[in-house]
Formats: C-alpha cells, sequence, structure tokens
C-alpha cells in the first residue's frame, strides 16, 4: 500500500484494451462507499465510452486528447435533482437550491471522484484529472442532457497505461502543513519551500519554451491567466445560477 | 483491496491511544501526491492536536463530540495565499482573486482530504468527516489564524477505532451512474431507487424518533433545513468575499 500511493503519477497516454465492465462497476461500487454528507448521495456519475459521445465532449475540455482516446471518460457532477425528486414525492419540501447546497453536493462528487481514482490505480488502472470540467459546464450540461440540479464538477479519463512517466514534484510536506494555527509564509520560507521545483532542469526548460524569466510567470501570464479565469469565473456562477443553486 | 475500500465505515469514536506522528506525517506525504491542478498544490492542512485548540474548534462544528475526542483533527483549505505570494516574489501577478480560482484550490483541498482518509483506512484508522467546516468557515479562519486567499473546505478528525458500528446503506449502483447521457428518473426509478432505504428497520424507528411521516422531512425539516442552508450559503459567500475569492 506504501508504495501504491507514494508512486502515483498521471497517465494521459492509454492502451487501446477496453476497461472491462465488471471492473468498472465493481471501482464505481466502491468509489460509492466514500463518506457523503447525511448519507444523501449528493452526486451522479455520467460514463462517456461511446466515440461519438468523446468527440462532442473533447472541445468543451480543450481538445486534450485523453477525452477521445481514453477508453472511459466520467463525469462527475453535484446532484440535487434525484434527491429533490425523492423529497417531493414523499410529502417533503426541498429546501437546496442555495450556494452551501452546491458546495455540498460538489464535496460529495469529489470524494466518490477521488476515491474511484485511488481504487482504479490500485489495480492498475492510470487517470487524469480534467480541470476544464468547470470551465465548460454549461456546455457539459448541454452535451450530457443534464437537468437542473446538478452541476458536473470535475471529470477523469481512465484507462490501462501505455506511458510511465516520470513523477512529477512536489513542494516540502512541510510547506503545507501548519501545526495548530496558519503560519503564514514569510520571503524566506517561499524561498526555500519552491526552491527545489525552481532549480530543476525540466522547470528551466519549461521556462525557456513559454519565454518567460520565473516559472510563476509561466503560471499567471500563459496557463491560468486573469482574464481566463474571470470569464470562467462568470461562466461558472451563471451555470450555477441556471442550475438552481444561488436562489431564485 | 477489495474487502478494504468496499468495507469501510465512518469512524466517531476513537481509542485514547494516539495517532503516531510518524504514521500522520506518512499518510500527509501520501495524500499529497494526489492530483493537483497544474501541480499547484492549492491547498493548506492545519493540523489540530492541542486540547485547547480542539476545545476552541468545538462550537464551530456543533460540540459534535468527534473533535474534541479525536486525537487528531485536519481542517483542509483551498490555499491561493502560497501560490500568490510565490508569483508576487517572482516578479508575477497573480489572478486569482475570482470565483473560478477559489473552486480549483477547493478541488485540490478535497482530492488531498480524501487520499487522506483512504490512506488512512488502509492502516486501520478510522475517520469521519465534518461538513461544518463551511458552515462556520468564518469563525474557523479566526481561530486559526487563517489568511485572505485562504478558506476551510471541510474537516476530518481521526483515531484508532473505538467501535465497529454497522454499515450505513447506499443506494444501488444504478440510481447515481447514467451511460452517455443523464436519464432524468422517472417517479418510478425514484420508489424502485429509494425502496430498500426505506424499509430499513434503522431508517422506520429515524423517522419515528424524528416525529415525521417520511424519512425524506427528517432531512427537509430537521437535518437540512431550507432556512439553515441559506443562512449559512450567505455566511459562506460572505467568506469567499472576505477571502479575496470574489472580485475587488
Amino acid at each position: 500500500m506504501g508504495d501504491f500511493f507514494s508512486n502515483r503519477r498521471t497517465i494521459r497516454k492509454y492502451a487501446s484494451e477496453p476497461v472491462d465492465n465488471t471492473l468498472l462497476i465493481e471501482l464505481l461500487e466502491k468509489a460509492c462507499r466514500a463518506s457523503t454528507t447525511g448519507n444523501m448521495q449528493l452526486y451522479s456519475i455520467i460514463i462517456t465510452k461511446e466515440e461519438s459521445m468523446k468527440k462532442e465532449l473533447a472541445p468543451f475540455h480543450f481538445n486534450q486528447k485523453m477525452v477521445t482516446e481514453a477508453p472511459v471518460v466520467l463525469t462527475f457532477c453535484a446532484d440535487f435533482n434525484r434527491f429533490n425528486s425523492w423529497c417531493r414525492q414523499r410529502e417533503a419540501e426541498p429546501g437546496y437550491d442555495n450556494f452551501l447546497s452546491f458546495f455540498t453536493a460538489a464535496i460529495d462528487a469529489l470524494l466518490v471522484a477521488q476515491t474511484f481514482c485511488v481504487a482504479a490505480e490500485a489495480e492498475g488502472l492510470g487517470i487524469c484529472y480534467l480541470g476544464t470540467a468547470t470551465y465548460n459546464a454549461g456546455k457539459i450540461i448541454k452535451a450530457l442532457d443534464i437537468p437542473r440540479g446538478v452541476v458536473p464538477v470535475t471529470t477523469i479519463t481512465a484507462g490501462w497505461p501505455a506511458e510511465y512517466p516520470e513523477q512529477v514534484d512536489r513542494l516540502p510536506l512541510k510547506a503545507v502543513i501548519h501545526n495548530e494555527k496558519y503560519t503564514d509564509y514569510t520571503a524566506g520560507d517561499i524561498n526555500c519551500y519552491y526552491s527545489e521545483k525552481e532549480k530543476r532542469a525540466d522547470t528551466n526548460m519549461f521556462i525557456k519554451e513559454n519565454k518567460k524569466e520565473t516559472l510563476a510567470q509561466v503560471f499567471t501570464d500563459v496557463r491560468y491567466k486573469k482574464a481566463d479565469n474571470e470569464y470562467f469565473s462568470g461562466e461558472f456562477l451563471k451555470v450555477l445560477k441556471e442550475q438552481g443553486f444561488m436562489g431564485q
């Protein structure tokens, strides 16, 4: 178990071999044992295997090739629709058309997603998260016939690995943990915690490729730009409203 | 592995035996190998072990006894503060004062939290999620000296189990998965998927204890009420604004 958690890599290239349906169902069953708020199970998982559907989803994930190449694409959704339907059929008036309820359902969906990933990796499968699910949630909703009360929060691709990439770096653990209280970072802490990352050969190649002076600039000016973040924030908040999570 | 995922139970009673610090660090190291957006690691984990701090946090978690009784309480936070500090020290202007960035960091934090839980359970530890972290995020922020750019998204308690509760039910898997497109639930689907849960003896005892007619009413009228959800939605959105995630 130790090695299994510690040696993981995100896998973006998959063998053409399909993921057996029995295994997929078994992994999904395991995932659904994850903790869930009040045992409400406020999530749905949409399984994409058909070529045509993968092609339809691909542009919403900025055509990252994993979407069309992976045998399985899973879209994890925060889902109050099923729970609300049940309430209404049982003489109960749901009060979940608000932001807290969305966030609660999102937590449920993300715990299931991550449990699926760990269970899948334990079987030797490879996975990749696509953050783009929130960027284009509105378009995914249309493509997958997602009703009001449901919002995609993340997408993962899964399959048998056809690559064994080098493991990416992480900050030293002490950079992300705090004992008893949050200790804010001094300039010296930042230099110390980021120094390993900044010394790496691949980091320096990456900075050059992107024609920037620092790695941080590659993030702020190329990969995760303010204007994009603001545009997609507006879009995602619009989706939350349309899906019934921001009040009347 | 199969049994391990499938047999899990949430644990709310812990032995007085502490969790060895070496083990805790090992589990946190494993957790931090979870997928993270662009390898930005947009999270912080605040470790609470001191009695006095547990007592201070307890009321924010509605005095659920796990908070003071568990040897370890972990508060997982969406954290752009560290990343922004790094950017500013490296001539890069961060553009992460928006909702999408908060949600991205929240995903990062939740994947780490759930990986910690799976790794902890694999070692025989028991965990319990406290949804109350979002309800009282503002108060937790003050108690733990959490700076702008950081928002608690979930709290877990962990320790060696001192109970072996019956496993709670789950909806049948087919209730939460959709093939290729979302198929909305008919009244018949709802009756079918919820029938096992509604037939259970513990469910019926729970309805009686709460003096309600249906299980759904226990949720809407007692456990997760509209007025509470709306109040805490307002509070949580206020926290996102105060912590710098809703624009200027």
